[in-house]
């Protein structure tokens, strides 16, 4: 697994290059390193190896970031990875080996230390919740509640870490929440607007926030339903009704979603589990590069 | 307290807006936000408001932000804060009320809540050791340990929560650690190599391990010594080595920093103690926009 | 019907204004406007009008644009549309009123109408197509087929003129062609890869040739078939054996569609037939900018 | 002939870095190309060619732009050009060979096409009128009215074509018409406001639409007069007029210029006509990429 | 005379707005002004003006400019102009007063200073020129041999001080010089060479270095020439070779022009002299803002 | 001395490419080098060297941007430095050779010289200054009075020249001045309202005009005093009086400093000396560019 999971190395890169040099540009402005400047001798070469910090372990992400990140400080720096993005980290295992002139290596070290620490949290905690709900042949999924302008990286690291992405934002999915069923006048007159007018290729998928809504959510045929913050108990009735009405609806949980409710959500037999959790909150993971 | 804490208005919204469309943009690509398209008439207009959904309150971060954010979409929408950065909020406490085109409020809400939720996530955990350290008249500061491209606005989140606010980079700031220490061949080769040449208004950090560490920096005049990773014992002992020989140097405590151990460390009498959680790993704060 | 189709006025303007800058820049660089400059004076203020010089009539798209060209290249013009994209313009009809600065009306007055000209353009030949589909309550839809850099401005000429709108990029429609089905040996596989994958959110269409390839489409329950390239005679059979299979499977035309050939494939009764014709090859429609 | 005609690869290439970037990213936002990323493995390597399918054949323009393209969606495919710009292609010719990944090839293939058919369109349709005019040996010129945003490439395909080269805006040739004319109060005016001010290395040139205008210009001494809109046996007798009192002057005839009137107009034995259609209202040539 | 000399005031703005953005953005980076931040309270607004401290008196230019950065760092700064760019100041005149958050105007200040002492410089030493060579009649105009970046600006300063403006760069004239000559085998050649295929709205100027190159030059009827490092004497037999010959030929003299030199220059009856000195050693006006 | 002078090659070359893309843009639009165009062949091939014309010698300062903008023109470009910066060039000294194609050494050659005429007149003056300062041991230093977008490479030419670089703007440095002195109620005030709030690894410079602001200075235990514009005889007896109370004090003068008076400032014993001549009045130097 690695970062090219899209499409392609370039398209990736481009895209997220320009972050990259966002987060250099807070690094080093004005006169740049002010410190090793003065101490650092240019002709001073270093090896160094990043390592995993974590005692319990992470799940990597983000290693291929590092290598562009030290591409864009000084293109003459080796790197060779030992671990790739997906892969579980033992404590102290070491990720990667990099060798350069040592005032390039300490210039690009903390913004590589940053997108490994973020990045690896978010695929850490979403291998928490995989680990639940794929014993039920349940997907865990990613929301839009992703840290602004993060959103690109953040959905690899659910990824990375076993999730499931769900759509990208306004433009790849119909969603019709609440607030659409209010403006349309009931759950059955939104989705009559919208079915004939919906580009052909997309499924109409719509919020129910208990038996009534879901009801006329079945008698209106939507695609796919959300189960928005139920009980268990009330949602595993909604799940039989669905699914004895409409056998082909995709059914999907979401609302109260954390690594102690997520089991009891599974049990209820829904298909997907989506949880803003992993990419609003998710703890960072420890990195540190030790020069040898 | 307002987002204006640097120098003015035009510019810190200027540093922002090009964070702000980039977040616009993951969510509303090709052909928009194609739910409401069909379902919300261009000609129905809204009002909703945004409260906090954290039972324990928050701290509130970013509601200049969500201002921009708004005006960005659609410069018709009204908008009116009920709270300012840096305000306690209780449960269910209102922060803003807008009202505007149905359309674009629903466009813009992600937005607006991924920035809020991030923020006052960062400025409330700030808060929490702030409301420790005050006590004993201690700084407690950020670090470089930021998400990338979001250091400028996560510092001033970390200012609303009533924070200090380091070094922004590697350009402002003298810090010597290990590794330069390395290079240079000592403490005492490092600082002399330094000094001579550092802009003339900057002052010398170094950083210290332990008590033979300690010596050597106090021995070559540090003006900033920071105390790294010692225990509360040893740390104490250093506290009161530095202030014996160096009165007018200013100490900080760093690593292993919790809310569990914060006090302790107080207790040693440093004068600032540094923190990366607060800024890479501070829980979301639950924020909703609710229509009327 | 205006330029503020997809979701609000203030997006679609970002979207298209650096599209105007660069229009604007490609006329104006170096020393300007320079044959304006030694004869106009500067407090010489003009009103023109901009009329449309086609003799058969044309649909209007892009008067909104007209006026952001005329914003950018001064705020004061003032600027009054006596038509709206999507109208239908006869010869000579006036579509705006604008005045202000000589000089200012002279800089915009190229690139203004290079807008108009080609948009108008393709709303014109879409509305062709549409007036005959529609009879059949057929969508004619475009295709990604488009001038690069243009692709959202045609697509919402399109619109203007009655058309469709097919997915926008490869990004939010799955769409499986030849390659795809080559690479993967054959239809059946092809389906049976993507369907576990896909965003739960996307229908899948797929794109056959000939009979035997609808066979294949058709056991393995596409959502949506594509009919490329066939005959009249062909596509009414492969369509009567759809409609008894799938009912619920939309059925795309596409491959040699032309005014000549359109109404005979509407007979066959499809849902949708898509041309790329309507974008990159539409004939321009004359406008002039009348000085009075 | 090759895309490099003005200066030299780099800056061309610059140039037109970013709309081939924009024309990308229409196609590949969000998660990029979901159809291929489920069926396509990663290790799937495919070769291609590309095919001129129009039945008439047609002149080659973009060959170097689908060369960028493809770089920079990845820089690993191998290209190999079988045609130069400014070739004449028959039908089903090959004008380039390429390999890679397979799931790149699919990417790239409708932006390489997108450029090829418009560019190709324009210096088709321009090599159709340089045939005719250039047995007169009389130029045949663009003018602006081009797509917004493509001028320079579609100046290019005109060049291409057999095509010649007007003035690429309003910055680089001084052009008085008519509103130029009211607003200085007749053609002397014009020319004498204009004399002693405009760039001492730049003619004048006057559009002029009837004998009695013609007369003035003359009289004032123009450098270059434009013969607009006459039936050629007025503009017989200006060329007349003009060739005995400004033997060095240039004529340049523009208005209702199209395949059918253009032999006409050579007749009357102007220097250079110029020509709106060949760049607003090309027909795109047909394309196509196939896998091998 | 204002700023908007060219075509119009907007797009002048744009064209220099990112060139002011650049300038506050080296004054402003990281925590910005650190020093006001502490000291001059949120709320303190103050008035200031700006005043010519130069003894001798200087040629104003940058008025409009400092306006623009202050509409940049606070649109709410209130600004009159006392002096319009192209006037002449007397020591300690003022050009114009300002009001506004007294935090605003100090991070506005040197940047508008650092435009003012610039242009001003430029203008008011080409200003010395003119004073010299209109009373012959006779141009100053610029050069190519600007600051990087700064060419549209330094030549507006020479327009304001009183000087002429060369061509903007290599693609708006036609001027061939030393190595062009070798490279075509000698002056008559180039002229043959270049004739034929120039824009045919440009003139052609030839650079000569001697009276042998300046027969050529006659014989091969260039349209200007330049006569480039020329003693004063056989600048003299030129000009009545010239003008003998080519009575409609532009003379420009180049090489070795300085305020010494000039008039014996103008003497030789040139049309125009081209000068480096104005634009790339232009001594900085002394300006300073002084707070009431 | 080469321009990698503060942290590595990549990071420099990223700040300064963009400087390098517009200055190559100013020369180059629109069609671009049209003369070259029509006399040059493609196929040409040539030699060149950049000389130093200046009679007296200079000091180099540019010749890695030179490197940069050839390889930004074509990258086949050879290039070879026989100087570096910072060194001492004689009257016609060669400071490299380059060869290329002859159309991209000419549509470079102006850009070159460019940076190479102003960054070697800055390191020239300021080489003139620091040879009379260093026998005093005593620091030349520049000031934010940079040319506007220039600030990064002037001040970099500061140091080639032997000067010592200032703070980089208003963001990293604490400098008092008579405006936030007066907004304080006077100097103790401001330094007591700046002490418990300021970065704590920065220094307090204050500036004082005469020795009763300097008492104030003093007993506000200042780190840094600045005498602005105070006679060398008064300045003498600031020194001593700063020298007594506070010997760790640094002295920095302003003020009034040219070749003329820089000795007999240094006479006051001093340590600083800032002075803004060097980087905004500097005169350029001559080098061409010859071809072989």
């Amino acid at each position: 697994m690695d970062l090219n999971y899209r499409t392609n190395y370039k398209l990736i890169k481009n895209e997220i290059i320009q972050l990259i040099r966002n987060a250099i540009d807070e690094d080093l402005q004005g006169y740049g390193d002010i410190t090793s400047k003065y101490i650092i001798p240019d002709s001073s070469i270093s090896s160094a190896y990043i390592i995993c910090k974590e005692k319990e372990g992470a799940v990597l992400c983000g290693i291929d970031i590092v290598k562009y990140v030290l591409e864009e400080i000084n293109l003459s720096i080796s790197f060779n990875k030992n671990k790739n993005d997906g892969d579980f980290l033992k404590y102290k295992e070491m990720v990667c080996n990099i060798s350069g002139p040592t005032k390039d290596l300490l210039a690009a070290e903390r913004t590589c230390l940053n997108f490994l620490q973020h990045l690896s949290g978010v695929a850490t905690i979403t291998s928490k919740f995989s680990k639940i709900t794929s014993k039920y042949n349940i997907k865990i999924a990613d929301t839009r509640k992703t840290k602004p302008g993060l959103r690109k990286i953040e959905k690899y690291a659910v990824f990375c870490g076993g999730g499931y992405n769900h759509r990208f934002g306004l433009f790849d999915g119909i969603l019709i929440k609440d607030n659409h069923i209010i403006a349309a006048g009931g759950i059955k007159n939104a989705i009559e607007k919208v079915r004939p007018h919906i580009p052909h290729q997309l499924k109409i998928e719509i919020e129910v926030k208990n038996l009534n809504e879901l009801k006329e959510a079945i008698n209106s045929k939507a695609d796919i339903i959300m189960l928005d913050n139920m009980s268990p108990k009330v949602m595993s009735e909604a799940v039989k009704k669905i699914r004895k009405s409409l056998p082909d609806c995709i059914i999907e949980a979401s609302g109260n979603v954390s690594l102690e409710t997520v089991e009891e959500i599974c049990k209820t037999g829904v298909d997907i589990i989506s949880c803003g959790f992993i990419t609003h909150s998710a703890k960072a993971i420890d990195f540190s590069m030790e020069f040898t």
